[in-house]
């Protein structure tokens, strides 16, 4: 077999997770809770298949996803957002976040296009992008506090640009993104005839201390005309495998973004929809006892930072805490994340896999961010850190 | 909102059950069974998903599939086909043989080419064409034996064909493949540098009076350096909610399709993925009862459709037979549907919706044709005909 190319290449999740097993690392790469989601939850997903009279049955899940989910979603989005979504038109239920994101740049970005974002983002950006024969350009997140920079976004607005892909609360950085900001980046998207996706996977993983709340796109007014937002059950209520996800926004751009979602996959997991839904509707104070959990992982693995002088980053929301390596070595994140893997005994995910090459405000920094994630138990983090200790 | 293009409608089989709910019509539409999957395979997925010390957990599965499904499926193609896979490199799981169409699509359709296939056809083939920037070219299947026309497939192949997909056992036709033709249509492959998809999600579903055996592409010489397989346990074990299929190839075309699948889902379903691995390496004599009870159901709905006039054809797999209407009216199959579903009460499909415009030998006969489900419980097929027989 010839070399592979990178679009051929495994996700840099998928390697660092592989990495994690061939040299018995402690898995801080993967954003996966180490502990299961809660357990009624699983249950009404058990007896969704065996008891199909309580619930769904085993066969195809409507294309736009079953009606009690998406009523859930709706009245989660109204509860939380007072955004009103008709239920029938206007929440389609996905593959996973994974998919919403995949559908919706399918849908949005033009062939020729440039797609803005900010990085680092989400890997899946870029290689959606390339499938809808687009470009992803990239603006830098500055830390320490990494907030977005309006003026360089707007300065990397052209003629062909076709879409926007916004992420808050925003992986790896944590950071979320204010009102202000989320209205000037619409008012941006409204001029220049662009469509918005905002990934809002972690929207309800925001830490107490975080110093803003969420704020859904689509409160902002302007922002039915543009954006579609992307939410997640799997990151919600901590099981990722269920690949349960949705996309909001008006009928007429869920629609499109159904036209494509529909020959995707097009349906799945109708008894975890099931379960999702009650989840939604009553979450059994799931929500609160997660964030308290993960901030207490946060903390530890921030503190544990700090004194190998890592310098992390605040991380007010998400399962990831940036550690700059700059001030302890010479190396690349990229290459100290090899040597962490190999012979500390610890998997963590350079920042610079999660960026592209089209810059428009290129930025260092980034080559020197290492992410960790503390949505894993406190033995877990203890061990990385342990080991962390012994060798750097 | 404004018109919806035809991109952006629901697909056939979603507006077909939405139209059969409306009008409390009969359902022999979409291509699903109204019975469950077998309760032993029920029952494992529900204890995957709440015993996880006994399978997987309810977080991300790799990306290439639960390694025990991967096994089961290089297992069974062993045993059932002869063919050898690695399950580490030759077998990626996807969610459902969906997504394994469109990542395999997005994979080889070069954007500009063309894309020739069989008509009728899946509907997917053409979306998924279409979102690679490439064109679907269909050459007609003939009644009343629906075999191929090679010759007329051959003179279809240009300079801009890019891939093929083949669909054995064929959906509606329920026509298997024989190995000659197979691989007269793998030496044009070979000759022109063309990929090949070969759908096979019905390969559990050939009935005991077909003519000829399922084969394999992958059993065909020469098919490992262009070809891939789709497979479908939601098919296979009559959970088509589950969306659990597999693409099955050489390491290098598989790694190419992997390089779209894990940023269109990245994965799904481990609970499901790992009780289709069970059954998978025992079927406890779910695949043997299934066939006999989808005959019964074809030779019912087959000798009503006789008696109506409707010309039935073999119908030798799968979970379609095809109906004629021009004996019996001037109406064409689209027309003749929507009496159906309105004033009988019967939902079907003409198979026009599962057709192109780009003909290469285009087909009136198709237009008359109408597509019937019989993978329905025999009460519903009664109740379908009577219906029929009391309105026609
Ligand atoms: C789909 S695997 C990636 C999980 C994740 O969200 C992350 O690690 O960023
Ligand atoms: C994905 S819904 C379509 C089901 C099916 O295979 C068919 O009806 O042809």
């Amino acid at each position: 077999t010839p070399p592979s190319t990178p679009a051929v290449m495994p996700t840099i999740y998928e390697r660092t997770t592989a990495a994690a097993i061939a040299h018995d690392a402690v898995n801080l790469g993967q954003g996966f809770p180490d502990t299961e989601g809660p357990d009624w939850l699983l249950q009404l997903a058990a007896r969704a298949i065996t008891e199909p009279e309580t619930g769904p049955r085993n066969q195809y899940a409507p294309g736009m996803g079953l009606p009690t989910l998406r009523e859930a979603i709706s009245d989660a989005q109204a509860r939380r957002q007072g955004v009103e979504l008709d239920p029938a038109t206007q929440v389609m239920v996905t593959t996973g976040a994974t998919e919403g994101i995949s559908a919706t740049i399918l849908a949005f970005a033009r062939p020729g296009s440039e797609v803005l974002t900010f990085e680092p983002h989400y890997d899946s950006y870029g290689a959606c992008a390339a499938l809808a024969g687009a470009r992803l350009v990239g603006v830098a997140l500055r830390g320490p506090e990494f907030r977005p920079d309006l003026d360089a976004f707007e300065a990397a607005i052209t003629e062909r640009t076709s879409m926007i892909l916004l992420n808050t609360p925003h992986n790896p950085t944590g950071t979320v993104f204010s009102t202000e900001e989320l209205t000037r980046i619409v008012a941006l998207a409204v001029k220049h005839d662009l469509r918005i996706m905002c990934d809002e996977v972690y929207e309800h993983l925001v830490l107490s201390d975080a110093r803003l709340p969420h704020r859904s796109i689509l409160t902002i007014p302007g922002a039915e005309e543009v954006a579609v937002a992307v939410g997640s059950a799997g990151k919600s209520f901590s099981v990722t495998g269920w690949k349960v996800g949705w996309v909001t926004g008006s009928a007429e751009l869920v629609s499109q973004v159904r036209g494509v979602k529909q020959f995707l996959s097009f349906s799945s997991g109708p008894a975890f929809q099931w379960a999702v839904g009650h989840g939604l509707q009553d979450d059994q104070g799931f929500f609160a006892q997660n964030t308290a959990e993960l901030e207490a992982g946060r903390d530890l693995l921030r503190a544990g930072l700090e004194e190998l002088g890592l310098a992390p980053n605040r991380a007010e929301a998400g399962y990831f805490v940036l550690g700059n390596v700059s001030g302890i070595t010479s190396l690349s994140a990229a290459q100290f994340c090899r040597v962490l893997a190999e012979e500390v005994g610890v998997a963590a995910i350079p920042v610079s896999a999660l960026t592209i090459q089209h810059r428009a405000n290129p930025s260092d920094e980034l080559e020197h961010l290492v992410r960790f994630a503390f949505c894993k138990d406190h033995a877990t983090i203890e061990e990385g850190l342990r080991r962390m200790r012994e060798h750097l």
